[in-house]
């Protein structure tokens, strides 16, 4: 993963723009995002886009490090989100690879970012990570704790989720005939720099 | 795939409830359905439910043959969808085997849904169909047709899309603590009679 400054890359602007004008629906931030799960079946969820990595194209997300998600993306990095906006009438599919940022991260730019990206959580939102295993039977016993966690430093298990798109297909459902654009990252090293963008058929 | 009519799963009365809660917005019959492409990765993208083939607890939608997400079914079955419903703050993931029904599927009853569901979509609908092949770089010379096909014999590429769940998993965001709930398929032959469910940490 290239961590470089990069050019806004070409569908940024379309993406800015659907954000912008569906700005008034809190759930227009909410995407799913498809993996792979351990017995190669496809695994698909709701995340809640919490911005781009500051001078890059990557979406980020927060994830429980204990969740059945962080094992699937350990295991292999592919992903699709598919983002549908519902007053624009416009879907976003962005594939990509994934990167999981754990407390044991070495990258201190990444674990900097994972910080902030704490930081700027809701207490309630942050309260989550203090709750039982995700995913585990409901246990009595283990109820939820329900404290507030420290606002400035992370808990063990809070990851930092990106997703480093190589291809995005936005497809506008409004207007006869629908347009659909996709657009391919060229260059897989080094750079952002190098997309090609091509209008297929709805 | 069993066509044996079968009881209502235990997940249904939920999902019922779901939507008619959120009936008011024509969005929460849209989902995200994950699949696998040919090269192992995940592929994501909303679909539209059509309500549930009768007497079963299989998912109906429509899809283009011509489409990528056919050829993605053809080669592996597996999929799985998310729901999200904004008015009430909840998710299913719903995850399953798939099953294209095409123009030549020779189960007289699958056809016959399959005839159904094209009747009982509007014009506008069944015009995509007539459209040039999906995914496609666009060609000016392959123009949109726009022509209104006929209503009651479907085109040869329309397809009907199944979804027969093995799992599904309600979360409900509402509520502290949130309640998410697991259901199992027990039985992996002839009936659907028999689910566990189990409650688990949100």
């Amino acid at each position: 993963m290239s961590l470089a400054p990069s050019f806004l890359a070409p569908w940024r602007s379309s993406l800015a723009h659907a954000l912008h004008r569906n700005r008034a629906l809190a759930y227009a931030r909410y995407l799913q995002l498809a993996t792979i799960n351990k017995n190669g079946a496809p695994a698909n969820r709701t995340l809640v886009f919490r911005g781009f990595l500051a001078g890059t194209n990557h979406l980020t997300f927060v994830t429980d490090t204990r969740s059945e998600k962080a094992e699937q993306i350990n295991h292999n990095s592919q992903g699709e989100v598919c983002w549908y906006f519902p007053k624009t009438r416009e879907q976003f599919r962005i594939a990509g690879r994934l990167y999981l940022i754990d407390h044991q991260h070495r990258n201190t730019d990444l674990q900097a970012s994972r910080c902030a990206t704490w930081q700027a959580l809701s207490d309630a939102a942050r309260a989550q990570f203090t709750w039982a295993p995700p995913g585990q039977p409901k246990d009595a016993e283990l109820t939820v704790n329900g404290f507030f966690p420290d606002p400035i430093e992370p808990l063990p298990n809070f990851g930092l989720l990106l997703l480093e798109p190589l291809s995005v297909d936005h497809l506008e459902l409004r207007g006869d005939p629908q347009n659909r654009c996709r657009y391919l990252r060229q260059n897989d090293q080094d750079s952002d720099l190098t997309w090609l963008t091509q209008m297929i058929n709805p």
